[in-house]
């Protein structure tokens, strides 16, 4: 690895130069000593998915009082945004008509698609490492292979049932929409919790409402261009809450770019890295919002990809 | 359409020829004035699917009683079985290193599958015609683009949250697996049900247990070159039900080859052309039997995917 | 196929309109007794192709004098112009690393794309059509399948060796480039070859010189928004000449989109479909412009795809 | 890269063991110093195919005599050989009717392939390494991205005309076959060109007919499952000769499994790695060979690929 190591000694006399003249970065991810073992123990895989337990379940499903079902996914077609050179391709493989005196016909469809990273979806801890190491400090050569991740796929997470919250920030703040890159302050979550009436619960699915999915698929160039979301101070806020994940209606869940120039996504590394807490993005949050939904019974079911490092999803809030 | 029109004038001449000198089909669609419109109206796309209400959703979820969570969906990998060419490729996308003082790498990966139509799967109404008739009489011709299905597409569906009920007919009969081309008669599933003191009630996901899922990822290629499962019989009783899907933990629900060499996986007709009932392939029930859950609340989350014609799934038990 | 008679019929009927309000189109292609049999005969797929013979292949290798080699071929890669959807991705697969005491370690790559209509590219019959009849009035239902066509398949054309003319518009005309839509008239290409001194011959390759490739890699949005080129009057004239091909230096050899807005890609209707003469698109003409190399041997391979529409290729002038 | 460093200590452990038990390995490529830079300079990315000058085409073209295009590559299509998970899929993107008064439909395909490693195919150097260290000692970490390699790539090879040699093995051992795993001798070649008559000349493209090509498209299954071909010894007898490739009717161009079941196919490193010699695989020469055409002006285009480790190519012999 004599060209990373050559770059980082590079970048460590670029930032030497830049701590000089400038300011240092606002956060960089901890040592590997103080990040691991996880809390969850030395060699899980599956961080705040623990707290997926019988009982998580039976909590959630206490809030279901009518049998409403509320979708939190996009569609999945041409008209998605796409985060740099990401896709959805679909080729249809037109009528095959079976001998048969029944004359069947079917039909299928070849999909072409980094299908754990688009569209409404599910970040899992091989996606995202702080230089070659991942969470709980798996390294990136040592858990790869040609077809996919040996350790930490997200096959290993199942299905997730737990108690879903929204936090309505947009909301709060009385716009439709909050601005390009607006990031969102520990004041603006505690004062939309305190507004809707909401407390966190350990274990919780927090998604945040921040208006810019309205965007998306009617301004998709706007949409991926920047985003408004959490930094740095947020997500440190909520992570502390023991969360299983952490979601938004925007492309990151995060702000975009961050208004730290000198560091990229770190709620990224924040969640994934260093506290195991999954990522939910894309999300279609404009009816729970219109609704009020504030508490729910959150549902969903990753693809079960064999070292994947995510899935498109499909969730679903339940009341 | 002039060779498909030439090729039924042909067939036609040759079933007479059949008649005359052996046995009619067992079996053939119903002419399209029997069949459309659908039950649930002219127009209707989503059939069965239609039984999706929020009493089903309150009525499936008084069953869950532990939160014990019981998967039911294989795993998405270079072991699975596929049905002729049909495949579930992953490349790697290796690290991608981000600019930034915070050193983020990024890993993501490329998928190239029927993912409509691979691993434990979930059937549309576009996937099945006869000749080109879809459910409640839809022509393939106009309702496929190159880009996929503008009717029938997967994406309709939402998610399914109903009461699900297996019918363990190996476990009733008292074997691991049943032989590798038998058809499940109407008093298999009598004598299951009885003994397993289950009843059917309309918009279930009925799901039969063949043991055929033992040869998943083990045996795949006597797994896909035929599997014992219900036939026209067995199907036609259980669509009278009225049942929101038809499961199985084989690769087409139903018995194939089918006994009757003249006809070609008619349930796939009977179910999601003639009755808009869906299908879900390549369940895994080994848990499920082994555990004797018998009835509990079902949930699966089809991919939206835009004029699709199935979706891969990770459906749950939860009881 | 109701739903396409039902179109035509609508757009007879406003053809009708536009012929009461204002001008017929300027071109519309020949009725199916007027162009099949093909010259070439009945059943014939090769058209022009048929040129290739031995004495071709030694009149061009009478034109190499020096044995210099010219590449009119761009590099496939990240960099490229697109044409609407099409696209080249390339997924690397890194090093498998095979036991052995020799340590032999290998990598390969996937690559996703029309493989046949992108880059530097050659049309067959199979590409385009009038309604659903092809060159030689083969119809679109009777020679496709799932995987491809069954008839006018681009591995049917063999490799060419045969005199290539380049005809360097741009050049004649003082400019770098041809305007964003300029339509070549006859007199502009009768001047370039008069100002070149070369004659056309029966069976050459003839390649126009725009310009217009300055543009590719470099402008790709404005490379792709529109090109000049050859309309109908220039390509009647051309394809009198009785060459094996036409190429040029844009993306579909001819203008785009036509002066005349009631008609869509003209020239590719009167070569490949009306005549039988292939395109051979987004050539690299700038270094034999640079040094007039107005006639050289052309050699180019297709890609033998069975059932393909067209190839990229690499081909080369030799002189 | 610690797991590799492992992987290295262990199976020299390993190889420690087997010397002391056995036999050493009858080849491993030579250290880093012995064979770094190349013959051809440091930094040198072309290897063998340097030989391509004006000359060499000069004296390829003086073998045309009677304009005959004799055709070396395969179909590539459905009952294509693979090696390993290699795949050729096609998918028909079936008619887009394009508005205008000319009714223009258009057809293409999407193709998924390791399109450089498939079929007819040509090796580049980015292909084969010896641990990480490629031809001219490139290493694998310093010239790969995600899409491709930055240097080595096959992009930079450019088009091939130069002496073909066809060198017909089965024909001298009177066979229409050589045996399934039989290792061509240096005597078999010598004795093979003295009954031809034919000399080898530096810069030639070596092909060597096995007869194995029989089997192509016929018996797939034992066409890829073992292969006659040249070993270490002929291997470094013919790279001795300074050809620009070498080639031949079988997947690797050399024995496979070799006879020394210590190494896995030396010969990819002999050629490519260690004296930057090409390989041409899967090439169909029976026409060749069953017209005694020993000796002709070879002609090949790679696609320009950039970043890839080979190219399908479709190479022709015109004599």
């Amino acid at each position: 690895m004599k060209s990373i190591a050559i770059t980082l000694a590079v970048s460590a006399l670029l930032a030497g130069t830049i701590v000089a003249k400038a300011q240092a970065p606002s956060w960089v991810p901890p040592a590997e000593n103080e990040r691991c073992p996880s809390k969850w123990g030395a060699g899980d895989e599956r961080g705040a998915g623990n707290h997926m337990k019988p009982q998580t379940v039976l909590n959630a499903v206490k809030l279901i009082k009518t049998g409403e079902v509320i979708e939190l996914a996009h569609v999945l077609g041409p008209g998605m945004p796409f985060f740099g050179t990401r896709r959805f391709d679909m080729h249809l493989k037109r009528t095959f008509m079976n001998t048969g005196a029944n004359e069947r016909g079917s039909n299928e469809e070849m999909v072409l698609s980094e299908i754990g990273q688009v569209g409404t979806q599910f970040d899992g801890f091989a996606h995202q490492s702080h230089r070659n190491s991942h969470y709980n400090c798996f390294k990136t050569e040592e858990i790869t292979g040609r077809g996919g991740f040996t350790k930490l796929g997200i096959q290993n997470t199942g299905a997730f049932i737990t108690r879903g919250v929204l936090i309505d920030v947009a909301g709060f703040k009385g716009v439709e929409m909050l601005g390009d890159n607006y990031e969102i302050t520990v004041e603006d979550i505690e004062g939309a919790l305190k507004k809707q009436n909401t407390s966190l619960q350990q274990g919780d699915a927090i998604m945040i409402n921040t208006g810019w999915g309205r965007l998306y698929g009617k301004d998709n160039a706007r949409f991926v261009k920047s985003c408004p979301g959490i930094g740095v101070k947020a997500a440190t806020w909520l992570v502390a809450k023991d969360p299983i994940l952490l979601g938004a209606d925007n492309w990151p869940v995060e702000v975009a770019p961050n208004p730290d120039t000198q560091i990229s996504l770190p709620v990224h590394q924040i969640a994934l890295v260093v506290n195991g807490v999954h990522l939910l993005e894309n999300l279609k949050l404009d009816e729970l919002a219109a609704k009020q939904a504030y508490e729910f019974a959150f549902i969903m079911q990753p693809l079960k990809i064999q070292g994947g490092t995510g899935s498109t999803v499909s969730p679903i809030a339940v009341r």
